[in-house]
This record gives structure tokens, sequence and C-alpha cells, in this order.
């Protein structure tokens, strides 16, 4: 029977297809197994798979990374490794010693491992999962298991997952998938940016969504939020058409971001470096709203040399002769660990731990060599060159940022607004620095202290909650220019929000820039204040997001 | 050369004496060490003092069990469980089967395990020390060199540590220690609320500190925040004497709390059980502020029975016939997991993870359990019991509550204000419940973005923050009684800028009672509020202390 399901719509567009899921669960090979007796044989038959499971790793790391994806090599680099620990076939060679059979053995001799981690009562996040996933990987190639991991298929499909992780997704190929469905994840979560990146629909926090068929045909509406089960060809030309009305919307807004009555909003993108230029181009950014330099540090034993680092930033720079760039430094720690740059101490909680500028005030020479370089970079160029600070909490730290700037000669020091105190005494750090960029991801994670990793509380995770919108007013209005580079400036109705609220620009994936451009098109200054009053008036997201576009007319035109 | 060394006073008095400094690392045992030769031999050499470590563990785990203090009962469980792993004794049997000398080879059999935890790319925090600290033990016994841990000591001390855990303190003789001295931690971390719980003086937050030679007489200022090396009899007489003064003060003051002016503010005690009611009796406490339940739910791998709950409830309810108790359910997850209550995942992030109500939602049967308890226990009883959910965000979460609590028969719901949405958004809040208590620690933590764990941070930690501050002032306006309950209550200064903002009550250890009591009892309702506008107007926790302390002169008859 038809149904329609209602989940979190996080990239717009539609997209109708077969349901292809992610491949379920590998079983448990049985406890008390045994081999023939051929035990060097049995041992070989385990190390095998292991290696090959290694090497595919390998493999699919250097293709996540050929296509730019370096987050998905980093993954697959340290899953490689794992695979090819000493230790873990010495203990898979010990259980084939005792007779165990091969998958049994790969099974338990990973069990150690698992269980070390579970058991030591701490939660052991993305890891035991990676460890999971290699296990179950080896165990399949043994037991000729269908492979757990992206769907091979022949004709186009609705990528159906509990979540997807950086690994299941290095190696999608976008031509074979018209639409993204999850159970969990939020508007932050690696398969919302993903498929906005990708341009692809996607629906996530999805009640039911991994009990869809292998086959069924869904009609997924990344805007609505909605998977339409067993769809009519009515309705699927019905949303396709709509779908191209708002192309055809699109197409005819160009040139800088602006309101209807004229209020320039520049519309910038986040890069992640210049492979990322060409779409941000394409999609007529005005310039980087968010340079993130994690990429060129990322996976190496030492910090980049300074000419490495001038090349990377000056191929971004020549890019805008007439726009800004803004580049953040380095935000290491949390999430993002490097070799070089180790944590002082272990962090029970890495995202509310030394990260970003405290990272970077341990260790200044880091720092410093950067903000010369992007001087150095910035040379002789017509560009704007802004640089901020990421996890800035107090006008102390904004003033020691300022001055390590002016230092390496760099004009426009700024800060990201990340933490809530620095939202609320943004009056405070605003005589230190020229400009904000206020990142409502992490943001939204620390006002709501619901972190953008879990699954279950992706309701809290919600830009448009009041609290969030209450935090951005005040940066707003603190009297020096204030950007937004969080994944909230990519929704169209709410980039109308924060305009009303005062912000100056909008950062966002590149893919995102023709809708908001549109959306601000549609409306004046006043009605983006007036939706902003009444968004921040409601009591709940869903209340400010309903609020809000009722003060939005135009939003319809565009199907949204 | 005497000196005075600058630290975060977080527990008032002073002591003097010699300094003893927890023992220092465990060296490395040499790589490539041999034994003898007798496998046999060198193997029960080894996994003897393994066993010698859990069953140390074992018994000091029951020490403080029977001192009451779970928290430590629990790290030292684990920590036995750990020096138990079969896989850990296979891993040294197997190496000394290799040839390596017994001490090397648990080193190196340790190292399998921290590697795995360490390569894995993760923080894994307190569980690589907990791993480290019961390595050191054992190779400490095998090398027969001082065992790591609290010192042993003839004489009264003061304990000088880098920072102080729960493991190194659970068996602390309160009647040797003078004064904590630590280089890390916060007003927050561990080391603090011991020392306020059995009324120590102590600095945290020293710079040097562990560089301070055992058996050095120091003068350690626990209000100043200050310690002197090398006091001269009459430095240490003057400062006993003015702390004699100041407890001489103390006692002037005595009954319910208010301000000079007659402005009530009831003051209330933070207990975890029963076992802290005489404390808060012989303080002069007018009830329970903050009942942290969790201490009936840890360490068992089934919800205590109804009975039992209802038991350790009443005790605490008849024990203020005349006052309050504020009961706040079950604050499992985070760093307080239950066997019975497991995460849905594994979290990057616990504190930003699915703790407290969040937790509770997805178990409503535990939650219905605990609250017919409550309202079981205090039946026929004349105290008013009221009850608050910790984790609270937004007022969906406030109603979800209030609706269980009046389903239970509990008339009096109420909730923890320590995200920081639901401070800025407590008007929306305010509808659904009866009244609100602000956790500052957490609150100041999400604030902050700083995790209360991490020493490193603790200048980011500090409810004087003025964000801290402003978050506070709109939940005191919110329209109901609004108390406070973190550490936040039981500092004198900072009690007088909480009230001054609004705040109705004030919750804290015990021992911190008598000193608020007389804080405000020097102070107007009018001085409190121009403190807390001083505190407010500042641009950092240190001008905020120092704009408030300059309207609060009745401090300074304090000694503070």
């Amino acid at each position: 029977m038809p149904e329609v399901l209602g989940g979190a719509g996080v990239s717009p567009g539609v997209g109708a297809g077969p349901v292809r899921r992610i491949a379920g669960d590998i079983p448990e090979p049985e406890a008390g197994s045994r081999h023939g007796g051929d035990a060097a044989a049995e041992r070989d038959g385990a190390l095998g798979p292991l290696e090959a499971v290694a090497a595919d790793l390998d493999e699919r790391g250097a293709r996540a990374a050929a296509a730019g994806n370096t987050d998905g090599r980093d993954v697959l680099n340290a899953q490689a490794l794992m695979a090819r620990d000493p230790g873990l076939a010495d203990g898979v060679a010990a259980k084939i010693g005792e007779g165990t059979g091969a998958a049994r053995a790969v099974f338990e001799a990973f069990g150690v491992y698992r269980e070390m981690l579970a058991g030591a009562g701490e939660y052991m996040a993305a890891r035991v999962s990676d460890l999971d996933d290699i296990r179950d990987r080896a165990i399949a190639r043994l037991l000729d298991l269908p492979m757990p991991g992206v769907p091979e298929s022949d004709e186009p499909f609705v990528l159906v997952a509990r979540d997807l992780a950086p690994a299941d997704t290095a190696v999608l190929d976008p031509a074979q998938v018209v639409a993204f469905v999850t159970e969990e994840g939020g508007p932050t979560s690696h398969t919302a940016i993903l498929a906005r990146t990708m341009g692809v629909p996607a629906v996530v926090a999805l009640p039911g969504a991994t009990g869809l068929a292998d086959g069924t045909r869904v009609l997924v509406d990344g805007s609505a939020g909605t998977v339409r089960t067993d769809p009519t060809d009515a309705e699927v030309a019905a949303a396709l058409a709509a779908g191209a009305a708002r192309d055809s919307a699109l197409a005819e807004v160009s040139g800088p971001g602006a309101t209807k009555d004229g209020h320039a909003v520049p519309l910038l993108a986040n890069i992640g470096g210049p492979k990322d230029l060409d779409a941000a181009l394409a999609n007529g950014a005005e310039g980087v709203g968010l340079y993130r330099t994690e990429f060129l540090f990322l996976d190496r034993s030492v910090p980049p040399s300074d000419d490495e680092q001038e090349d990377a930033y000056r191929k971004v720079l020549e890019a805008f002769p007439e726009g800004r760039v803004v580049v953040r430094t380095l935000d290491a720690g949390a999430d993002k660990p490097l070799a070089f740059l180790p944590a002082p101490g272990e962090e029970p909680n890495p995202a509310l731990g030394e990260r970003g500028l405290r990272m970077a005030r341990r260790h200044p020479d880091v720092l410093a060599a950067q903000l010369a370089a992007l001087a150095r970079a910035a040379n002789g160029l017509s560009v704007k060159l802004q640089v901020m600070a990421p996890m800035v909490t107090d006008a102390a730290e904004a003033a020691f940022f300022a001055g390590a700037c002016r230092d390496a000669g760099i004009e426009h020091p700024g800060v990201m607004i990340e933490v809530p105190a620095a939202a609320l005494r943004a009056r405070d750090l605003a005589p230190e620095v020229e400009f904000f960029s206020i990142g409502t991801n992490d943001l939204t994670q620390y006002a709501c202290a619901a972190d953008r990793q879990v699954g279950g509380l992706a309701h809290l995770q919600d830009p448009w909650q009041p609290a969030v919108l209450d935090l951005v007013a005040p940066a707003a209005a603190a009297g020096v220019p204030c950007g937004v580079c969080g994944e909230a400036a990519g929704d169209p109705a709410l980039a109308c929000v924060l305009v009303g609220l005062g912000v100056t620009s909008l950062s966002m994936s590149a893919p995102s820039l023709p809708l908001v451009r549109a959306a601000l098109a549609r409306h004046t200054l006043d009605e983006c204040r007036r939706a902003a009053e009444a968004a921040r008036a409601a009591r709940s997201a869903a209340g400010a997001r309903e609020a809000a576009r009722s003060h939005l007319p135009g939003l319809a035109d565009l199907g949204i």
C-alpha cells in the first residue's frame, strides 16, 4: 500500500527509483566451530582475506583521495592499518592453532580488541564500528557472503541506510544514486553534507527507513522531507515537473546576492581547498566564506612546509580577484586530531576539549607559520584576505588572535562565533577584531548540548531552535560585519531569517548557492526581519520554521 | 627562597605543613630485557603481582564503598577487572615464553591494549590512564619500587599532585591532609569538590605545583588561592589567626539564609544519599536542594527495587519535616553509564550525548518507577517534595517531564537549567513546571564549550564568566522560583551575585553553607544587585569577580 513517510529534508530536490539498502549485518560465525585439522591451510585461508580487505581499503582510500575526499581517505587508511595489525594476525593464528575454524577465529580475535574497548566502560565511538566493519568484510570474504557497504546496481537507485559513514560513501558513483534516505542523522550529519555537496536529494531521520524492502520504488522529496512508497507515474512526473520549475526559477536569478529591495548579502562558498573552486565559481560564489585549512595538515607527521602552504592558499586567493576569501586557521583537535599536534592529554569529550584556537595557543609556532604563509600568499593580489580563528570563547582569546594576525601582516582578523559564550558576549569580542563568522553547526551543538555525531539527538541539533537564533542575534548586532558559514546558511528559508537577524553575508556548500540566491531575491529585507522576529517568538524549531515561512511567501515559487 | 605562588582557591581555609607529592611515574622497563631462562618461575613472578594489584584494587574499592564513595568504588572495581583480564595474562605469559623479562613482558602486554586504544585515533580518556595505573602498580610491585598513589606519612601533610583522580583519593585519611595543591584542575574538578566536601583548603591550577620538593613547608590559603613556600612561624600564626577570626565571624550567624535586609534565601545542601544528611543538618541546611539519586543505580545490573528506592528517598525526606527536598531524577549517561541503561550507541562526546532526561525518555519505565517510589516515600510526610529532571533542553521536554510527574502523583515538578538553550529560552519552559534549578557546572561547561574534566581549560570553566551570568539572568527572571545547585552557589561572593540576579535559593556542599550564610547576612539585596550588575558589565571572569567584590564590602570581614 502506498504511504508517505516523513523525515527531515536536508538536501533539496526530487528523486525516484528503487530502494537499495546498504547490505545487512554479517552473521556471527557459530561458536565452537572447528576446522578440518590442517591448521596451516586454515590460517592462510583466514589471513588471506584479511590482507585482501586491507588492500581493498587501501584502494578505496586512494580512490577517495583522488576524488578529493580526505576524510574518507583518512578513515580508510586507518582501517587498513588495523586490518594489518600483527597482534591481530597472531590472535587469529593462535585460535586456529587451537582448532577453531577460520571465520570464528577471525571473529574471536577481533573480539579481544572489541571487548577491551567496550568493557573499558567508555564510549569508543566510530572506532568500534570501524573495527566491526573490517571484521565483517574479512568474514564476508571468507564465507563468500555479500560484502557489506554500498550496494552494486545496474540502474540508478535510492540509497537507504541506518546512517552513512564516510567509509560507505567514499567511493559512491554520483550518477548511480538518485537520493539518500537514512533512519538516523541530522542536518549536519555526514549524509546531509555529502548529499548537498553531490547535489542529490536527501531525507534523514526517517523512522523505519531501513524497513523499506530492496527494490521498493520510492519518490524522495528532499525539500519536503518525505518519502512516498510505490508512487504512481503521475506522481513522479508531477514531482519532477515541480523540480524542473524550480530549476528554471533558479536560472532566472544570477549575480551578487541581494534581497528583493536591493540589500546586498554577499553569497560565498565553503571550501576545503583549491579542488572545490570549480563548483564555487560555477555556482556564482562571490568569494570564499570558509576555507577549511585542515586538509593541508591532516594525515601527516610534520606540518606542511611554508611553501606548500603558500601555494595552496594562493591558488584559492587568485580565484577571486574582485572578491574576498575568509580563511579559517587550523581547527585541530576534537574529531580532527593531528599527529604532530597531539592533545595534551586524553580527552573524554574532544568536542569540549583543546581544539581550534585553544590548541593554536599551545603551539604558537604552527599558528605563526600559517599566518605568515597566508600573508605571503596574498602579497600583490587584489583579493580581500580575511583570516579567522576557530573555537574562540572570550575577548582575551580574540585579542590574542588579532595580535598574532597583525604580527604576521594580516590586516583583517576575525573570529568564528561557535561557542555560546562568544555569541552572548559578542559585544566584548567585537572591539578586538574586524569581523565575525557564525558557525551554526557547532553553535547549535553547544547551545543544545547535543552531539552532531549522535543521530538520536537530531531534533536538538536543529539550527532553527529559537535558542540558536537568540545567539545569532547578539553576534549580528555587535557592531562588526557578521557572516554565517554553518550549514544553516544553505537553508533558503533560514538564510532569509539570518539576514533578518542582521547577518551580513552567507557562506555555504556551493550547490546550495543558487537556491539561497533565489530565495533572497524574492523577499525584502523587511520580510526577512519579520520572518526572523516570528521565528524567535516560536517555542520550538518546528514552530520557528513554520512561523518564518508564513512571512516568506516567495519560497513556494521555488518548490520549497 | 620563600615565594608566593598563585593559583585558583577552590576550597577556603588555611593549612600549613610539609609537601608530599603523589609518587612520580614508574620508569619503562628496558626494551629487550631477558629473563634467566626459567619461564615458568618468571611467569609466576609476573602474574602474582598482577593478581596482588587486583586484590589491592578490590580492597581499596571496598574501603571506598564503605566510605560512601561510589565513584571511587566504580573506578577501582573496573580496574580490578582489567587487571584480571585473561587476555592480558595470556599476553604476559606469551612474552615470557619468548624470553622477555617479567617487568618488560607486563609492560609490553599492556602496550598491545594501549596501542589499540591510542592508535585507533580517538581520545580514550580516563581508561587509558586507568590501564597505565594498573600497569605501573604491577611493575612497581615486581621491581619493588614505591607504589604510585597517595603517599604514606607519619605527620599531617599538604598533598601535591598534577591532578587528583577518584582512585587516588578514595582512601585518603582526612586527618592526615591539611591542604590540597594541584597543578591542573578547576573549580568543578574532582579535587575541588573533594576538598570542599572534606572541609580541607585547596588551591588548584597552580603552575609549577609538581615542582615543589617533598618536605618543603608551605602555607596554603584556599581563600586567596596562594601557596607560600617556607613561611615563617609568624606568617603561619597570622594566617591561622585570620582563619580563626573568620570561624568566629561565621559562628555569629545562624538560622535561615537571608540578606542583611531580611530578603530570605533558603540555603540547602547537595547530597548523594542519606549518608550526607548529618553534614547537611550540622551546617544548618534548610533542606536539600539537590539529591543526586545516581548512587542507588550505579554499579548494578538491574535497577534497584521499588522498595529499596522508597526507603532511600524516605530517609532523606524525613530529615526535613519543615523544609523542602529537591530530588533530581536519575542522571544516567555521560560520565555515569549504567549497566542496565546502556547508551543506544557509542558516543564520541558523552557529555553531549544521551544523558539525563534524554535517556529517561528512552526508558519511561525506569523514570515512572522512580517517580512512583518518590511519591510513595513522601506519602504522609510534611516535607515539600520537589522533583526535577536533568539535561532538559526545551519546552517540549519540560512538558514531558511535568506530565510524567503528575501521572505519578508528584505535585511539584521542575527542571534543571544546565543546557544553554534552556537558560536562553527559560520563559518558554517556565509555564510547564513549578521551579528551576540552575546547574552551573554543566551550564558553564556547555556555554564555554570547555570540558569540566580537562585541567588545561580551567580558565574557561569559571562560573564567573560573564556569559554564564548572562544565562543565569533569564532563568532567574522567567517567573518561577529559580535555585542554583552548582558549585557556584558555594562561592560566597558569587552566591551574593546570584541572589542579585534573582536566584531564590542556593544549594551547595554542606561545609560551604556557613560561609555563604555569613556572606549573605552581611549584604543587602541592593548590594547584591549592584554586584551582579557590575559583574555582568565586566569582560572576563577575573574582571567580574573583582567588580562584584567592590560592591560586597562585608566579604573582607570573613577573610575572603
